[in-house]
């Protein structure tokens, strides 16, 4: 058996391997998992950059990876960073009820609203999804501010 | 210079006509338009069957082929439908502040979310958006359902 909170460090990590492609790619260093029944079923990662798509956001990706589905109900979705509003309200209306967000720390903000729609929020603080996005904003902050609206 | 409320009627037609096309692919007849300016900058179609994809609603589909922008403060986007959560925090996330319905009687809910958040809401009451809804619901209830996570 995991201890508490392993499976969420194992899990994130899978978004935290698609956050580091996209920023090899040149894009938006945010990855995204989804798992259903202790299986990840799909993955995905910011595309903005690469695809010129602005809805490509890393938890988005990663939806439309995973096809069209009837087990959200039994899903979590692992992001590396806190989802923004787009994506919140992808989760409240997929009806996915669990989420783990590598860390909310560089951006966030949409936590009360999804706990306000009934989804559980995990947030793990974790140390790697930080650096990479804060070298992502450092090194490329007009692309940040596009990809938040600013 | 257009009456009040011609140039609404005027644009809802290309998210008509997107629809229209839909129900011709055998898809969700939802259409969506994006007006800059008083131009029609994209134009999209729900795609969840014709593509697979979950996240393809109509105005994520008119998004997505909008493109890479910074324009949306000056933009409205016309919808056959009243938009689900996901498209409703989309809208919220990228700043646009108008919004054209083209009706609401046989799915909503989520106008108050977005005048929450600043957002103008019109709705039209179109009789052939009402139309084109009711025959897809009838004819296709299993898609309409998974169309809205229900």
């Amino acid at each position: 058996m995991d201890s508490p909170g392993a499976a969420d460090r194992r899990f994130i990590c899978a978004a935290i391997a698609e956050a580091e492609q996209g920023m090899a790619e040149g894009g938006v260093p945010i990855g995204a998992a989804l798992v259903v029944d202790g299986q990840v079923v799909a993955t995905g990662r910011n595309r903005r950059v690469q695809q010129g798509d602005p809805i490509a956001h890393g938890e988005m990706d990663c939806l439309r990876n995973a096809g069209r589905r009837r087990d959200y109900r039994r899903a979590t979705l692992y992001t590396t960073l806190s989802p923004c509003m787009m994506c919140s309200g992808t989760i409240v209306q997929f009806g996915i009820p669990r989420v783990v967000v590598g860390e909310n720390a560089t951006f966030g903000g949409n936590e009360e609203f999804l706990r306000s729609r009934g989804v559980e929020v995990v947030v793990l603080d974790d140390a790697r999804c930080q650096a990479l996005m804060r070298r992502f904003q450092q090194e490329r902050p007009e692309v940040w501010a596009e990809d938040i609206a600013e």
